[in-house]
């Protein structure tokens, strides 16, 4: 069973529950409803996919959902248009100082940054360093590429920093992230 | 409370629990399957908004969702990429003969769909009259123009039959809805 990111499983209401993992994603969710707000880019995070199992109806009009289970999701978590292009991307955070162990991708997601691709879409990851503070774009062309032409388990930070964008943290949008993609995508907006 | 399609308030089990909408849902989601083993488009349906409010952990491992209820979506039920376009659409069903009641479309839906087409995408609905066995694609300009211009609170099926564009339903896909997009949007594929 994969738990979704935030999700953590304890009774001590002491630990902090929405974790570093959370912080990422609210903070790319705030940035989304900025650049929604300034009518830039209409992107939106998807529904954690929940399978359904059963479904209580206290009244007419209430239907509470008592017995149901997170599912892996098929694709990645952020979809939307920008400058009229379609973009996807995946957002991941780890606590490792010198790699991106990519074990915290699922293989289907590539594929379908792939697939994204292929189709003439804009699909990337954003690479939380949470350590280190250092928040960095990866185009998926060179996801796929590193996967494809090493064998380690986990993506050397000097990658990211020699092929990636580095995102600085703002006051507003919070992680400015099309910004990086207005720069490693130069050429396909001309 | 919204009941999402296809879930109905029912403790009868001869009830056929899988309605009319919910048919046109597997239709339009088996035919994405399709255009995507074929590799036309990669569009999905987006998980149904779920808002968790406790979760059980039985063991280690699993984690069990048992107080949860159903959210409005924020945005339309399907998206993705097609032909290098951003496409974006809401697939409603209809018991009636002679109009599409536009209570089956929330506001902020119709909002939604005149972004994407403000930022270069193509917005749009599939409505399906059942009890004619007739589906319809109409265009988000036309759904827009539609609803600016008339105080009506229902669309007549002859605006559909003026205006969009009537899918058959075939062996593979299900509805060939993408083949209605290439007609509808001629002049944004040249």
């Amino acid at each position: 069973m994969h738990y979704p990111k935030g999700i953590k499983k304890t009774k001590d209401k002491n630990i902090y529950y929405g974790n570093r993992g959370m912080d990422l994603e609210s903070d790319i969710n705030n940035s989304n409803e900025y650049y929604r707000i300034i009518d830039k880019a209409i992107i939106y995070k998807k529904p954690i996919p929940i399978q359904i199992n059963r479904v209580d109806y206290p009244s007419r009009y209430e239907a509470k959902i008592v017995e149901a289970y997170y599912k892996v999701p098929s694709t990645t978590d952020y979809n939307g248009i920008y400058r009229g292009k379609y973009i996807d991307f995946e957002a991941k955070e780890t606590k490792n100082t010198n790699s991106f162990p990519l074990a915290n991708i699922h293989e289907h997601q590539v594929k379908h940054i792939e697939s994204i691709i292929r189709h003439g879409g804009i699909g990337f990851i954003i690479v939380s360093f949470s350590n280190l503070s250092k928040i960095f774009i990866l185009k998926g062309e060179d996801l796929i590429n590193f996967i494809k032409t090493n064998k380690r388990k986990s993506i050397p930070i000097k990658y990211f920093i020699d092929n990636g964008y580095l995102l600085n943290y703002k006051f507003q949008p919070r992680i400015d992230y099309l910004e990086g993609i207005d720069e490693l995508y130069k050429e396909k907006f001309k």
